[in-house]
């Protein structure tokens, strides 16, 4: 086999075999296959696309070039959640206690910030002592005793997928459907468990501008997981906004602690409920989703969604005194508003830009090996649908020097659109997608 | 400027700019642009094509990647001719000292034999002493004296064309019409003739398949020389067989002086008067095509074609006794021949496939430092058209031994296919395209 007539197949709209798609996912990731051929292969990709068959063994042949997670340790049907974009996105936070306090062991490996999205580990390492690593053997025990734990990716998962990226990331050919699906599905595959439900946002702030690639990129997800043989099912979801009020780690564990309380922003406890109504059912510890709903909602009415959290903290190490106690958490010393200009009504506010500018602010990274600081961010006073009138605060600036925050006022302050009119009400779960 | 807004500028369909271009073609001339964006922009060329414009500035921009010739010491309107493809192709032998014989000069720079084709260089090289090698003043001198020379193309011409061929080559964006014809002029416009004549081959043994695609190859290097300023003409011919009988160094040498004295193969010859008329055109040393080509058979009656090539190869070294006498050529050992198993009518010899024999048999070379064999090669005994026995001679192997013929012999049967019926005789010349 020669990657040059993978190359030209590709190129002429041929149907890649599942052996030429190992021969090349196994050549590339070992570097038998220069840079130059996989990135024209790729470019090719991008203007002929991949169909179903193709893909799915583009994903399992990525999964397989690293660490396949075994969890068969762990009693019951583990169910992941990934969600694509993630700006001020504290759905993890909330979910993994919340499902696991409804009896679905949440066996989760998370990533860290990159850019201008946040991570869930960064977040996490904001509560002190808390730590995000174990052993194999701690982890299948830690769930099996509490349902839950939440540990950092290992390098070792789906390293063709990393590789992968880098090239994609510098050659113009991220943009991919059958790509960006079998980059995401490959590590889901790899760790391993027995089903998945995938947030995927649509909308200005989302990764695809087009409303018809987020369909496809949903559609072929639950294709791959399905013929993979996991249970998969997309949520397409709003992103005409940061989801919640809080950016930034700590501002976000103290937003997840009052959602698990029940007094969480509307949005947030939305999209977590309907995320968290899919794992129950999926996980088979709910009938049907009403059944799932109103376990969910019981969880934190009774205060055993907060009581899961607790344990899931004290079991990694950490200090839970912040969940009674928020001060408890790293707190930026300056503190600024950022005020509206004009008076009307906000109808989009740019998460992207938001996760920028919290980035810039100290909270994430620009490169991989970047330090991050754990308390600052920016706490949005304003959403969508909200009356403003010239002076009100749109938003407040956690920062570490004032100078950090009066140089990103302006560009927070753009980030805000605000119209004549009050803007249509858009529901927040788009599109629901499975295999049924 | 990045090369990375450049792939995605290309692959989303839009058009550089000539500062682009250059930035382009400088950066992956130097090294400063990795082969892996190279080659993804080069796939998305593929996809999307280039305008007239960008073609032109791109081929400028390879010209200037490296030496440009200057030929303006000599006299007159020099006129440069290039053929795509070129199995058996001894029109450069011909033309050559036929074209200085009617007074127009004739300063050539030619290439050596590469997988399936030959090269000029070789075959002269198979004349005793015969030298490729000049300074540029000796070149310029010996045009102005004798109105040809025929020299080697030194590396440094068009080098960036030389690095994204072979880039090309491995990552299957061979086939893409502009960057063909922007190669191929590139190396045309450095070599710094005035005008040009282009012979580019079509039907089943040319590089490309379709007819559209060669008179979009034929239009666009048109296109490219009259925008730079050189006065261009293309002839599109047909290449649904070797040209002439011989294939191989010096059978080739041979052939080009039967031609010269006006006994040569018909399409060879015809061909030849052809081009021929074009470049007197072109080099204003005749009125018009009836005028040029009443010149051009004149040249060849009078014996002053064949005297011009006699004194164009004791000024370059070489030993012109063979013109007389071409048994003083190197001369194979085994000549064994290829017979026709059924009988009928030959409709088409595939040259490609008869172009790689000769080289099997040490005619030409696999990987550029393989050395040549100048003695052998092949003679066609039958063209398209002809009626065949089974048991008729279809070719006359030329080998250094009997082993190297005997293992070819099947090969060469199957490169004649041999019909019911007569073909349709069809013209050599398809197409011509000029920027009138």
């Amino acid at each position: 086999m020669r990657m040059y007539d993978l190359i030209k197949k590709k190129r002429d709209g041929g149907e890649l075999t599942e052996a030429e798609i190992r021969f090349l996912i196994e050549g590339f990731t070992k570097g038998d296959i220069p840079d130059y051929q996989m990135s024209a292969f790729t470019m090719a990709v991008f203007f002929r696309g991949m169909t179903d068959r193709e893909t799915t063994a583009l994903t399992l042949a990525m999964a397989r070039s690293g660490d396949v997670i075994d969890l068969s340790g762990i009693d019951g049907v583990k169910v992941d959640k990934h969600s694509t974009g993630g700006v001020g996105d504290t759905t993890t936070l909330v979910l993994a206690p919340l499902v696991a306090a409804c009896g679905a062991p949440v066996a989760k490996m998370s990533g860290r910030a990159l850019g201008h999205t946040g991570g869930t580990l960064d977040k996490l390492e904001s509560i002190p002592g808390f730590s995000v690593y174990m052993t194999p053997e701690q982890f299948v025990d830690s769930v099996n005793r509490l349902k839950v734990a939440v540990i950092g990716q290992t390098a070792a998962i789906a390293p063709a997928d990393g590789k992968w990226y880098k090239l994609r990331d510098v050659t113009a050919t991220v943009e991919s459907v059958p790509l960006i699906a079998a980059s995401i599905m490959s590590k889901k595959l790899a760790a391993g468990a027995d089903a998945l439900v995938l947030d995927v946002k649509a909308g200005r702030g989302a990764f695809l501008k087009k409303f018809e690639d987020t369909l496809k990129l949903a559609e072929t997800m639950v294709s791959i997981g399905t013929r993979a043989g996991r249970r998969t099912v997309a949520l397409i979801t709003d992103m005409n906004q940061p989801l919640g009020r809080a950016i930034g780690n700590a501002l976000e564990v103290k937003e997840a602690v009052e959602t698990l309380q029940g007094r969480g922003p509307d949005d947030l406890t939305e999209l977590t409920l309907a995320l968290g109504t899919e794992m129950l059912v999926l996980a088979q510890v709910a009938e049907d989703a009403t059944d799932a709903r109103r376990r969910l909602g019981e969880a934190i009415r009774s205060g055993r969604a907060l009581e899961k959290f607790r344990e899931m903290v004290v079991n990694q190490g950490g200090d839970p005194a912040f969940i009674d106690d928020p001060s408890r958490l790293p707190t930026a010393p300056v503190r600024v508003v950022v005020e509206a200009r004009a008076s009307g009504w906000v109808d989009a506010i740019d998460g992207h830009e938001l996760g920028d500018v919290t980035m810039l602010l100290g909270a994430g990274r620009r490169k991989q090996d970047d330090e991050i600081d754990h308390a600052v961010g920016l706490v949005l006073r304003a959403k969508v649908g909200s009356r403003v009138e010239a002076g009100d605060v749109l938003c407040e600036v956690h920062a570490a020097r004032p100078e950090d925050a009066a140089a990103l006022t302006e560009r927070i302050r753009a980030a805000f659109s605000i119209g004549p009119r009050p803007p249509e009400p858009r529901p927040l779960v788009l599109r629901r997608v499975s295999a049924d």
